[in-house]
Order: structure tokens, then sequence, then C-alpha cells
């Protein structure tokens, strides 16, 4: 061993080689050789997050007189550079980890020690002068940093979740006003029933993803509690109970976010039903995405043997042998992620639920996974508004067509008539191809100056049975 | 075929015996002869919401003059009958169906039919007097009829639950009280970490159970817009816009439920996402219902070689082969009440994405899981309650002596000595068997006068590192 | 009390009473109540097995010397009443229950001592004389009784759906065969690709099918391996060693089913991972179910604004307001079938997952599932056969129509023009309407003598490039 | 634009600059555009194994005179540098992308033939000279090279997956020797039940795994089958017979795997329920690591409070707060593998239920979630093996201490002296704290001289009851 290369760490464990040039320490590289899982990294507003913690405690600590302003502000400068987003590449533990998130919380520890060590003159791993335990994590545990790092995460997440939601609300909107006039058939169960405009269709689209932006907006109050002040087991022993009073209030103004702490801060450290709850807020939202995308997908189907009602703009050649073929790849990238994200959901369920008595250790896949439902579903918004949705063109001449070739407008038919001689109209149109308007007349069941007025498409897109609610 | 036994009835697919006694008719047989899937019956609230709606319809449809009160009297009148819970062995559908719940909406519509038509002393069958479409159905259509028999079904179990989960918090905060005093390691990753009181737990756990009564409450919001008035897909046609009007309003006053009318009745015709959300709800109660369990089931351990912290109530042999043994019966059929909650949640999941265009056919599924996700978990709660809460005894002497056996509190030595000193002790202590007091002393790093203050598990049950905070 | 209306039994628990005609007793009285959850019943077929097991292991324990005959054949008869699917109704707890299915076992243990105690003249009650653990439960223990009674019952189950397949099957090679001559678009991804006949579509669904026989078949020798003789933990404490050579064989005996004793009892008792790969068996055949049914309800689509390749059966009336309306619902019913099975297979695996130690104590549910499972998919693919394959007609000139107005078949046109070229010729033809035929011939690609047979549908069913392969 | 920088492609889109250093083309640069979901790269052995494919074409249509073989050996060669590992940062496309993995194949199609334009001397993009779809893609379609792309890479992964089983059950067997003479009790449900050996609990855990290594085996015949020449649909269109005759008999041979061809191509490009039934075999093993993984936990818990019969491993420190703590980092982090596996179960089985008509266009995610299950079940078993079961340690005396303490030996009392004698037994002991063995010599229910070698808890671990099967 070259000991130019290596500086020599020590621990409950015993001693360990990290390279001279390494911010992180013992238990960062003991954490990276356990848990080789996903090959992945942290997620970087994960690490962002922790550093805000880390640097409101030290704020915290100096305030109540427990860490002394050398050492303290080291701590806030390294955290610091990490809120800017350097260092980043230190942060070495797989993202899924045995430990509750312990190997987490003492790669940032570590991480952050080693930069301040640095910036007051000392050498890296010397951990006399600032300790990684007694000074960056001072009045803390990784049982209430790690679950406020994710829970922080998680709402940043929210909020640009809710902005593109709103972009996309506004771009469906945009599209229900241009498409608030082309005529087709509405279909239920596949088969044709009345008639309804295109913008009509787009207009539910947007009501649905409003829906989805009021929620996640809920879902925010259950993000913003923390448990930070709890420690170990959320009885706070070892935390200053001037540091359990100002930790949250600090975060929240150098997060800019509006945090609070836990009324119950045992309850807040073992449960994370708070989690399952915006997951299913996530997945609420992902069915109303992939419920939309196969719509699309539908009225797109053709373009000459499908439904052929709108198109969806061409972003790349659709095959590798089929010429001139163009897919929905949007749409169906959204499929995807919905499909990915109701899976993570059950993830998130299980780990939830496998929590035990004063701790839930398995955080770290529900944040891996939670984390991943929220990014691929931000990622996936915004490619469907930005590649697909602004560009939709209506078939209006195709639409018009298929509405005045069938026969779902027997419905309007209905109070004039009766249900069950409707019906049988409806049949032999079908059989014999006649037209309802031809079949009606024979049978004097309507006088031939209103039939017009009733079968007219555009009556039967509003409550009020026709040429009766003018009475 | 003896003619005294059947009727004919006949429909679109064609002629159908109807055995005479039957107050179903022919689409009731055919659907239970296409769909014998589940062997079950209709839920029975979802029966009675059914026949609210169809009362409120002839009411309105009665107040605008579209339905003579002759016909919309005997309506009302058997639509009381079966919401006084009578001929629900008329409904013959399995609650599994295809058609978007066409089958339950039409089963309803010809039993209110033909009791109607016996009130008024027609024979049953004789659609012409009084018609199962034209009349019963009038103003709607399975498409708004069945969604919102669903929610009103919904929000009535959702009403109970909070009713149950509100007497569990009670019984768990009591039960807090009661064990205040209870000293006790807490465990994180099953592991001894340090001291908290049986009180704290269950205080913790009543937090849980209070966060769920929120959530169930906010969730109500979810299910109290109803799309009627929509119609087929939402555009009303055929309902008379004074119908469309007053439906809604007359409903709330019939079933006492507090309801409102979608303001986008197209979206909320198709889109089944507010399901979804209601489901995660009860998704999340599960997982901290399924915890609190595990807890039980942890602490309750033993008698003689696991945890013995509590002993639960005995409610029955334990084992066909072991005698007096004892078992944690009643958490564990809530873990698999839980477990059978995140089953239905992703068939419900699945259900809500499959929609299409204007309608989702896959409703009844979605009932029918929703239903028995919020029955069982009442009937859990109920169970849990009764038969295991209130009836939790604590082993006092046990838990103090795990406490004092324990090296856990060495934490409460780490502001005074590091962490890593500290960590080097607890080792020592593990090995050799000593306790952390007598290792401090004679280390002389706490003065005698201090150390069983700062040892003392009363004392580290809140913030404040001991002997500190009271300066 | 009235003592001619009950008996008072006592156990563990303490004195209790019950109807005097009752053939259950304390233990099923105790967890009825304890376990009102579902209001379910017991599956029938689970309470026959369970039966069996009963009676083999009389009649084993009579062989060996340990059970006399009077008591021992007593208990065969009442065995065998039960198989006959007698007393039924005195299986009074619920199926979702605490304690490891202790109750089950129990309730059968108790009916079975009843009633054998009332045919040698015993009055019921009389448990000195025969004891439901003593002599009904002898060598036994729930733990592997209640598994083995629970795999015995999957195995019925599978034979059973294994035969509905092969009529599945059977009915979709059928109708290969009918539809062979029926050209159509294939479409990937919705979009119109190349030809394909309805034929080879519904050959293929019938491979899958064949594929799911296969693995149903194998996941037989998942379930035909059983417990008995672990009693307790697996370790076999209290059974003789000659009832545990012999119980299996003598079950099989009785059974009719191919059964075989675990090579490892400790495992097999604790583990329920085989039921899991049961379930996973099961959800494959349901995917491919559902996308079956997808599959015909696109195709279905219409009548006028669809697709209108096929006509499913018309069932029943499809719509309460749109007169003359014919859905797909028994497709629809069968992917309600499929989201079910995919809901109790998460269900299935929770269950299985959070057995701890020497047991399971979540089979309960998991049973109930994966009967529920087994169940919904035979009934659902008896309904899929008879009420639609069967009956489904091809709409053959509109496919053609569709084929012949199609530009899909410009792939055939690749390997002579290649991908670039035919790609520009298709984007011309999309856009200008005019055939491909048309455009090939004008930009002389292709020698007129030549394209029919290049564009010839029938002849692109298969490999080879026309024109090129019969060199 | 600097043209020395990009040149020029164009496409069925338009135009677009691509770096000129780039071997991806215009298809992949568009698709990255398009699909920035997930922000990970292809997994490598997927693009190995498509790189083997198009070797294995090339080769083909050579060998059947369809390419000559200046290109076809550029291409050969081309082939090998990316099987190589080379290139691989070309591949550009996210891993979740519409367009059913048309992306993935014609960034490997592009990749290849920049790669083959070099090779011959010619300049990257020159594609009229080698041609991606022409050339790379001849006789193939992204329906057939994708999806066995995609098995090829999960058969390798399975393969990887038994032998670390292999190696897992090895290790767990030789605990179980080790472990033969550790008596311990078993436990039911968390309460004393009967006992064991430590040695036969691990036994029982490699018996399970025995089973996931047999699940696997017969796995890979699910995986073996591929749709090569089924071009576009199964149908073959454009494939030459001989082509789809040799190319996966030659596939096999460059691949090493022992690869078939579909006898329903049709079939096997649109139905992936044999993906589903592999994540099930991953699914069943997670269940069981899972379970082992919450009995270690168990079993370890303590060191002090638990039940401490094992000691795992120390890997690094427990907590950031608490010293000496050591935590089960490795089982938790095996669970939260299974959890993943769960979730991405969940997943698969949407994206298979989804496919419609002749092709599953949501294949990339199923593929992307088979490789993170199985690349997540091989690392978590690597790390499970080594930094965890071979270092487990058995704490005999606590273990033996524990047995002697309880009351649950008391079932070996049974058969002498009845089911309802020995309950009151057990109870009587539990509340005066007296032992087994001094109740039953007072009441003298057994003499004196057998009373030890009935209590032995060594005879209680195997078939037989005691005293009497050695008669």
């Amino acid at each position: 061993m070259n000991s130019e290369l290596y500086r020599i760490e020590e621990d409950s464990i015993g001693k360990i080689k990290i390279p001279k040039e390494a911010y992180y320490g013992s238990q960062s590289l003991r954490a990276k050789d356990n848990f080789n899982i996903t090959g992945q990294k942290l997620y970087s507003e994960l690490i962002i997050s922790m550093a805000e913690i880390k640097k409101a405690a030290a704020i915290t600590n100096m305030e109540i007189g427990d860490l002394n302003s050398k050492i303290g502000n080291a701590i806030v400068k390294a955290c610091d550079e990490i809120i800017l987003g350097k260092f980043h590449d230190q942060f070495i533990v797989d993202p899924i980890q045995g430990g509750a998130g312990t190997s987490t919380n003492m790669n940032t520890n570590e991480v952050i020690a080693n930069i301040a060590l640095e910036l007051i003159g000392e050498e890296k791993g010397n951990y006399k002068i600032i300790n990684p335990n007694d000074h960056v994590n001072m009045g803390q545990s990784t049982n209430d940093v790690y679950p406020s790092g994710g829970k922080m995460t998680v709402l940043k997440l929210i909020i640009k979740a809710i902005s593109k939601l709103e972009d996309l609300e506004s771009a469906l909107l945009k599209k229900s006003v241009e498409f608030s006039d082309v005529i087709k058939m509405g279909r239920t169960q596949l088969e044709d029933a009345v008639p309804i405009t295109l913008g009509q269709e787009f207009n539910a689209y947007s009501s649905a993803i409003k829906r989805d932006i009021r929620r996640f907006t809920l879902a925010m109050n259950e993000m913003q509690v923390l448990n930070l002040g709890g420690t170990a087991i959320g009885t706070g022993l070892n935390a200053d109970v001037n540091y359990v009073k100002n930790i949250v209030p600090n975060l929240s103004k150098i997060s800019g976010l509006n945090l609070t702490q836990a009324e119950d801060l045992i309850d807040n450290t073992q449960n994370l039903d708070s989690y399952v709850m915006v997951s299913g807020v996530i997945k609420s939202c992902a069915v109303s995405l992939s419920k939309i995308s196969n719509d699309l997908r539908l009225m797109n189907s053709g373009p000459r043997t499908g439904f052929g009602e709108i198109n969806l703009p061409p972003k790349q050649n659709g095959s590798s042998i089929m010429p001139g073929k163009v897919n929905p790849v949007i749409p169906e990238v959204v499929n995807q992620v919905a499909f990915n994200i109701v899976g993570n959901d059950v993830t998130i369920t299980m780990a939830a639920e496998a929590g035990q008595l004063e701790l839930n250790a398995f955080e770290p896949i529900l944040f891996y996974k939670l984390f991943d439902s929220l990014n691929t579903l931000i990622n996936g918004i915004t490619t469907f508004i930005d590649n697909c949705i602004v560009d939709i063109v209506a078939n209006r001449k195709e639409s018009r067509r298929l509405v005045d070739h069938s026969i779902g407008m027997i419905t309007a038919i209905n109070p004039y008539v009766g249900y069950d001689r409707a019906a049988k109209i409806a049949q032999e149109a079908l059989k014999t191809g006649k037209s309802i308007r031809e079949l009606i007349l024979r049978d004097e069941l309507i006088p031939e100056s209103e039939i017009d007025d009733i079968l007219d498409p555009f009556k039967m897109l509003k409550p009020g049975v026709i040429g009766k609610d003018s009475r």
C-alpha cells in the first residue's frame, strides 16, 4: 500500500483505506461495498436537501451555543458547496441500502466534515477537529435527518410536477377551444354512442388534470411535516431543547420550503404512511394520463384502417421495416411512465408496511421509488406536452363522416318513440344499411319538419330533449 | 312450458321466460346467465343507493312534469320498499359483470317497475304501463346512475370507517394513558436503541390513526361529486334541463348525503381516478394498521422466548396440537385485511386505467373491490378494538428488566464523551457483559454524582441532553 | 339460559354456550366471533379436502394401532358425509381468519367429532369419548393439515382450469380454421401494418392458451407436495413414525390425487412460495385472456365508427338509454376477471412474504385469494367460450375493404425499391389519397406485370419476398 | 452551424444535424429527444444481444446470397466490436421509450452501419453504401429483433442468477451442518412452539432456494423461444425463406445460447406472457429471500432485548447517533430488493396486458423492469452470501437457555395426558412460573423415570412419540 494514495480511517468495524483525495470516509466506503445493488447514484436533489438540513443544524447549534463558530461556519460553507451542486460525485453509496439511510446520512456527514476540514486548513480525515458524528450530525440522528431530507426532496419534486401539470392543463384547454366545433361520435365500451365534440373531450382531459393539481397541492401538506428534533426514535434524546425548537424554522428559511415540525415526533419517525398517500396521488395522476394516452392512440389509429379522428404529430420513423409508418410514440411512453408508477406504488406500500417498532428500515427503497415516480412523471408530462399535445391535428371531415354514417343518434329519438321502438329501428338500420332518418319517416314517427332538427348532432351536445326544452 | 309458472318478456335479444313471481325481468336474467363469475350478490348498500337515485329521479321527473303522478308515485313507493331492505333477493346479477353496470341498473329498473306495477294493480311484466327504461330510467343512463350509486355507497362506507377509526383512536389514546409510565426499550431495525414508554408507542399509533381520519374526511370530497344529469356520455342528451338542475339536490335530500353535481359531467362520466384516490387513502390506513399489528405481535412474542413486553388478550385456543398456546389471532387477521386492501388497490387501479373514451366499462369490479376494501377495513378495525386493543396488558416488570439489562442507553453518554469513545464502551460492555455504568466509572468519564441521572431511562424520554437542559 | 337449547363447552379460554343442534363446538364459535371479516363461507372444496385428510388420518391411525376401530370408523363415516357435501353449513368460520387456519382445522375437528359421536349413539359435545384434538386431529397439527387441505383444493381447481383452457384452445382453433381465408389488416401500435388473416390471429390466441395449459400442468407439481406428518413445525413431533410414512399414500388413494410428501417438511411448513408461483401462472394466463379480450373489443368496435372487423354475439341489451346498442359484455367481464387475478396476486405475494420463522400465519387470506383467482378464471373462461368465442362472426367484406384501402402493403415494396424510397411513396399516398400501386407504376419502379402479384395481400402472409423465393 | 462539427441526415421526419464523430444517426437522436424519461442508458447486455442478432442476420443473409460479402463482413466486424463492449456510449436512447423498441433497434442499426462504413473506408452517414434499414436490418423488423434481444438478455441474467442461487444454497447448507446441534425454540406466529435446531432452519432455507433454482431452470424454456424470422407481425413478410430457417441456429452458435424458433411466430410477436411468467419466478424467489431475511433479523434481534439467537456479522456502524449499534443491514437490503421485484412484477404485468393486436408496444418498460429485477436479485444475493450468511454466528448458550426456560415442550406431553389436561398444565406453568416438569411430577402424570427423556428437546426433533416409537 502506498500511503501517498490512501489515508487510514477507523470505525467500530476496524481500519479501512480511503483514497487520499476522497471526501467521503470509512462508513461511505463500507456502505458502497455492502450495497452494490442498483449501480445508481443518490438522487441529486436528495443530496442537496441533506446538505440544507446539515446547514440548518450547524446554524442552529451555533445559535444555541453548542457548536463553536469556527467549526460551525466551516460546516455551513461546506454545505453551501454541496447545495450548489459540487462534490456530488463524493456521494458513493447506492440508493438502495440497508441501515435505514444511515449510509446516506454518514456519507453526507463525512463529505461535509472533510470539505469543512479543508476549508479551515486541516487535512481530510482529521475527525478530531471536525467530526462527522459529533459536529456535522450534532443534535441529529439518521432517523430524523434522512426522512426529512426525503420529504424535502419529494416536496421539491411535487412543486415541479404541479407546474408541469398546469402546463398540461393549459395545453389541453387550448386544444379544447381549437376543437370546440369538431363534431365526432362519442363511444362507450368502444361502441358507437352519441355525438360529442373533440373539444368537449379535451376539456374533459383538462378537468381530470385539474383534479390532479388539486390533489398534489393537498399532498404537500403531508410532506411539509418533518420529524427533525426527534433524533433516534422521536423522543429527542440528546437534542438540545432549543435546537428542537429552532431547527425546522431555520431549515424553512434555508430551503425556501414551508416546513413544520411534527406534533408527534415518535409517530413521525416510525410511520411512512404519508409517502404511501403521496404515491397514491401520483398513481391517480398516472391513471388519468394513461387513460388520455390510450384515447389519443385510439383516436389516432389508422391512418386508413382505424378511427382516424386525429393525427398525432410524427416524431420519428415508426418502423425499421414498414416505410412511412408513424407511431404514437409519445402516448406510448406516457403509458409506460404510468405502468412504472403503479409498480413503484406497490414497492412503496410494501416498504411502508414493513416498518417495525420505532423505525422503518426500508425508507431507502421507498425514496428511490418515490423520486423515480415523480421524476418520470415530470419527464413524461414534459414530452407529452411538447412532442404531442400541442401539435395534435383534428381530422374534421373524417370525424363528421363517421357521425353521419353512424346509427348512434337513434338515442335522440328515444323520447319521441320510446326505447323499445327505437331499438327496433336501430336494428333494422344496422341490418339493412338504411339510415335512421329514412326509417323514421317511412314509419311516420316524427314529422319531416322536425326530423332534421332532432337528428342534428350539434343539438345533442347538451342536456335538454331537442325541441322540447324550448317550450 | 307451464305458462302458469312463467311470463314471457322480450327485448332486443329475443324472448325469454321469466318466473312469474320474479320482480326482475329479461335483462336481469340474461345478465345472470352471462356473468356467473363470483357467485356473490350485489352489495346491499349499493342496491339501496340505486333505489335512492331512482326515487330522486321519479320525484324530479314528476316535478318538471315529465312523469305522470300515478306512475311516478308508484315508482317512489317501490323505491322506498327497496330502501327499507325488501326485495333485495330480486337482485340476481353478479357484482362482476360486463356492460359497465348496465345489468345492475336494469335489474334495478326492472324490479322497481314490477313492484310499481303491482302497486297500481297491474301484472308484472306489463311494461307498456310502467316501463323499466322509459319511466324508471327516465332522464338517466346507466352511465350516470351506476357511478353515482357507487359513489354514494362508498360515501356511506367512508362515514362508517371514520366512525370506527375514531373509536380506534380513542382506544389507543386510552391505552397510551394507561401505559404512560411503562418504561421499555425502543428498538430500531429490531436492535436495542434507546428507552421509550409503552404509552408513547400507543400514542404514536393513535397519531397515525388520526391522520387516517383526516384523509378519509378529505376523501369524502372526491365521492360527493356525481355525474347525474350527464346521461350516456356526460353531454346530458335526452335529459331535461330542469331535471339536470334538480336531480342532485333532490337526491341529497333523500339520501341525507351532501352531494353535488360535477362541473364537467363528461369528465366525471369517463374518469375513475377519484376511486383510485380513495383506494389510496384506504391503503394508507391499511399500511398503518398492519404496522401496528406487526408491532403488537412482536411485543407480544413469547411468552418465554420472545420480547414479552405485552400480553394480547387470549381469544381462542392457539393450536390444535400445542396445548396452552395462545396466538395473536386478532392482529394477524388485521394484517390480512391490509394485504387484501393492497391487492384490491391494484385491481382498482387497473380497472380505472382501462377506461376508454367516453366511458369506463370496468366500474363493476372497481366497485366490488372498493366496497370490499372498506367493508373488511371496518370489520377488521371493529375486531381489532373489541377483541384486542382494549384488553392489552403491559408486562411492566419484564419491560423494565430488559431496559436495565440493555446497553442502548449508551447514547445518552454521547454528548459527554463523544461518539467514538462511546462506541468503544458499548462494544466492551457487549463483549464482557459488564454494565455501561461500571465502565464509565472505571474510566472516570462522568462523575459518579451525575451518572445515575444521566443513565435514568425516564430522563431519556424527551429532548434535552440530560443534566444540561435544566440549565 | 334454556339448557334445552344449549350445551356448555369448555376450552382454555373458558366456558361457552353452543346451540344444542350444532355440530361445531367452542373453538368454531369463538373464531366466528373473532373474525367477522368477509361474511363469506369457507370454500366448499376446501371443506371436502379437509375431510379427506381427516379420513386418511383416521385410517392411518387405525392401521398403526393408535386409534381404536370404533372411534376410527365413526370418524371415517363422519368424513364421508362431509365429502358428500353434507354438514357444510356447520362450517361457520370466516375464510379470512387469524391463527394460521387453526379455526378452520378446529371447525373441521369439532364437526367430525360430533357427527361421529352421534353415529356411535353418544351426545354431541361428549368429547371424552371422541375428542376433536386427541382423536380427530391425531398425528396432526393445523400447520400440516391446513396447508395440505389448501394445496389439494388448488390442485382440484387447477385440474378444472386446465380442462376449461383445453376447451378454449379448441374453440379458438375452430374459429382459426373458419377464418383462415379472412384477409384483414394487421396493426402494430394500433397503426396499419401489413396484412394477416383473422384465422392467423385466432391461431395465435390458441397458441397463447396452449402455453397456459403447459404452465398449469407444470404448476401441479408445486401443489402435489404436502407437509403432512410434519405436525407443528415440520419436525413431526408427536406423529408416529408409521403414520408419517403412510398418511400421504393413504390420502392419495382417498382423494384420487397424485400426492407426495415433502422431502423437507420443515421448509414445506413455513414457506408459501409455491402458492406465489401458482398465482404467477394464473396471472400469466389472465394477461393473455385480457389481451385477447382487448383485441376482440377493438376488432368488434363500431358498428359504424370503429374497426368493425368482427361481430361479437349480442348477449343482452347494451344500454339503458341507447336503443339497439350491443356491447362486448363478455370480453369486458373477462378483462375484469384478469384485473381481479392481478390484484389477488399482490395479496398472495404479501401474505407469503410475511411468514415468520416456523410458520406463515397468513395462509387463510392466501387461500381465499388463490381459490378466488382460480374460480373466477374458470367461470370467466366458461362464459368466454359459451357466450362469446363460439359465435363470433367475421365481417369479411369490411375487412377486405380496409386492406384494399390501406397503404400498409408498401412494406412489400421495400425489397424492390429500398426503405427510404418506399417511405416517400407511402407519404405521398397518404397525403394525396393516391394508391400505392398508382405511384409505383407512375415512377416505373416495378413492372406492371409484377405489381399485382407483389401487392396481393394473400401473398404477404408468410415469409419470402414475393416473386423472389420461388426462384 | 459549423459543417465541420455536424453531418446532416434525413429521414421521414426531415433533416437533422448529427455530430460528426457520432456513430448514431437521425433516428437515435430523435428518440433521445422524444424520450428523456429515466436518464438511464440501455442495459449493456441488451446492446450486446442486439449486436449478436445483427451479426447472425448478416451472416445468414450472406449465406443465402442476399447480402454481398463486403458489406456483410463489415457489419459482422462492427457487431463484434459492440459485443466486445465498445461503442456502447453511442447508444443514446432512453430504455423507456415509445415505439415498441424501434429506437433501440434503429440506434443499433445506425451505430453498426456507421462503424461498418468506417471499416470499409467510407464516411459515417453514407447510408447509400451501407444502409441501417436495408442492410443492417435486412430480413428483420424491430418487432422480431427487439423481443429476441430482450429474451437473450433475460436468459443470460437467469444463468447468472442460477449460479448465484447455487452459491447461496451451498452457503446455507454449510451453515445448516455447522448449526446442526444448536437447539433452539421453534416459533409459530412468533409464539413459543416446540424445539428445533438452527441447522434444521438453515436447511429449510436451502430447500426453498433449491426450489427457486429448479424454477429458474424451467423458466429458461420460456426465454429460449425467439420470434426471429417473423418480421413485422410474425407473418415473416419480406424475410427470405432460407433466412427464416437459418437465423436462429446461426444466432445460437454466435451467442452460445440454446435458442429455438417459435412454432407460432405471430403469437410470439404479440404476446408477452412468457415475461410475466419469468417475473413470477423471480418474485417467488424474492418472497423466499425476504422471508429468510426477516427470520435472520428476528433471530438476530437484540443484542440484549430481542431474540438474540444469532449474530449477523457487523458490516458497518449502525447509527449516526447510537454508538456501538450494529444493524442487520444486509438482510434489510435483501428485503428491499424483494420489494423492488414485487413492484416491478406489477409493472411488467400491466405492460404485458396492454398489448394490442399484432404487437405489444410496451416491451421497453417490461425489459427495463425485468432486467432490473434480475440484476438487483443477483446483486442482492451476492451481498447476502458474502456479507451476511457465511459469517453468521450462533448464540448457542442463549438459544439453549430459552428452550429450557420455555413451556413449549408441553406438546410432547400431549400423547400421554391428552390435549385438555396438557393445556391446563401449560396455563398453570405460565401463571405460576413453575416448570412443566415440576407440575407433571406433582400430579404423577408421568413416572419420574421417563420424564427427562420425554422432555429432552433433542428427542423432539423428528417424528415419533418419545418412548413409544422405539417399541
